[in-house]
């Protein structure tokens, strides 16, 4: 047996999100039922981590195993033929006996998108938060720059519903930048992990002081406070991507 | 009464294409019906000319008249509030009496969208074609040229389902421009107008050229032959973008 890393692609709209669920359907069962109606064997397919309801991935990482002698390029076309046209593998490579999608990863990029126009583009309706309200960029950096850097992450994280929450809060966010692009606000969030729902629940907060909802030193206090029900509403998941899951010995690119 | 001009983007997946059709739902039966509810009087929306069924549309063009003292942002809000998400009106502005969407327009600029990637990527899955073989994008380009300039293309028009097919055949083509964009091939074709069917036949046409599947003198003789049964099939609707419609007095930017 032999292990094998794949790069995936999905637009997130309709889908339970990556981890498999009780009720909906997640992006993992239909990779794992394809898998192992290819391989003719049950096929576990692990992910870099999960992904919520209605996030998009433009480069989430897994792993499986299978034999030696797997045929890279045939997998990778029979695999897209076969799941449905809103997940596209972009690659699939040997990888090395140790790697683990998840406990290899050693860092994360994400992104959220921001419409601030008053009437949205109908193409990006899916793919970014519109908001229509007044927001004060100065303040939105002001209030990604205090989240830069090793803080306990409680008050910005939801409880998972399922399976074994983090037990350490504490995380280190090496990134925040805010960027205009494509007529769009877009915020890159680069750190080693983040919580659940942690990078939803920091555009919440970041909104929240932009908009004078909330002010830029309540933001000192909830991540003193460590009590998820003080903050705000996290940020809609339609508008949030994976971007890349960073490896130490290969980098694998979008 | 008042003449007003509209400035419309929709995403034409699903749709029947802009104009009222027996079956289907069009884009402008959803705006007259929008209109009409919202002015408490039967309203005509006029386009700048129909989209197909699945095309999209970055800046269709329409008028209608209302009363004198329509407020724009508040009828721009209402409408964008009736419509679904897939249709947004841009902008709506006071025009001439003697402004008609399709009549008075001097131009227009379609945008075709290919992905010749061996995967594609899922997030462009609607709005660009996937083509997997080998493009020669030399023969694309020469291809392009030769369609340029002032012919007649009834070999690359089809006869409107219904309503009145267009009498004259000679259509002028000012620019086809290939562009390497966002790991896409575009192809931006700018006249004074275009027949019905008659970018997506022109597109399927060179990309018969350049993959090698029809000579490039095969487009001077079916200029010269005009018979729509012996060109090639057109390219799928959901590539093409109606990106801009160009008048003389002013000039709608989306």
């Amino acid at each position: 047996m032999k292990r094998y890393q794949l790069l995936i692609a999905y637009d997130g709209t309709g889908y339970s999100g990556w981890q498999i669920q009780p009720t909906g359907i997640s992006i993992q069962a239909i990779l794992q039922s394809a898998a192992s109606t290819l391989l003719k064997v049950d096929t576990s397919i692990t992910g870099s981590g999960r992904t919520d309801a209605g996030v998009h991935a433009l480069g989430q990482v897994a792993h499986f195993d299978a034999e030696d002698s797997l045929d890279l390029s045939q997998f990778l076309r029979s695999m897209n033929g076969m799941v449905p046209k809103e997940i596209r593998l972009l690659s699939v490579q040997p990888a090395s006996d140790t790697f683990h999608a998840r406990f290899s990863a050693i860092g994360k990029l994400y992104r959220y998108h921001l419409c601030l126009n008053p009437v949205y583009n109908p193409f990006r309706r899916l793919y970014a938060w519109h908001y229509r309200g007044r927001v004060d960029r100065d303040l939105l950096q002001a209030a990604a720059n205090r989240f830069v850097g090793k803080h306990d992450f409680t008050s910005f994280a939801n409880s998972a519903s399922e399976g074994s929450a983090a037990r350490n809060p504490i995380r280190t966010i090496e990134r925040i930048e805010i960027i205009d692009r494509d007529g769009e606000v877009q915020i890159e969030f680069e750190g080693e992990g983040f919580l659940y729902r942690m990078v939803r629940n920091l555009v919440g907060m970041m909104m929240a002081v932009a908009t004078g909802r909330r002010s830029l030193e309540e933001i000192d206090l909830l991540l003193a406070l460590c009590d998820r029900r003080a903050a705000p509403m996290g940020a809609p998941a339609h508008g949030l991507f994976l971007v890349k899951v960073k490896y130490p010995l290969e980098r694998m690119d979008a």
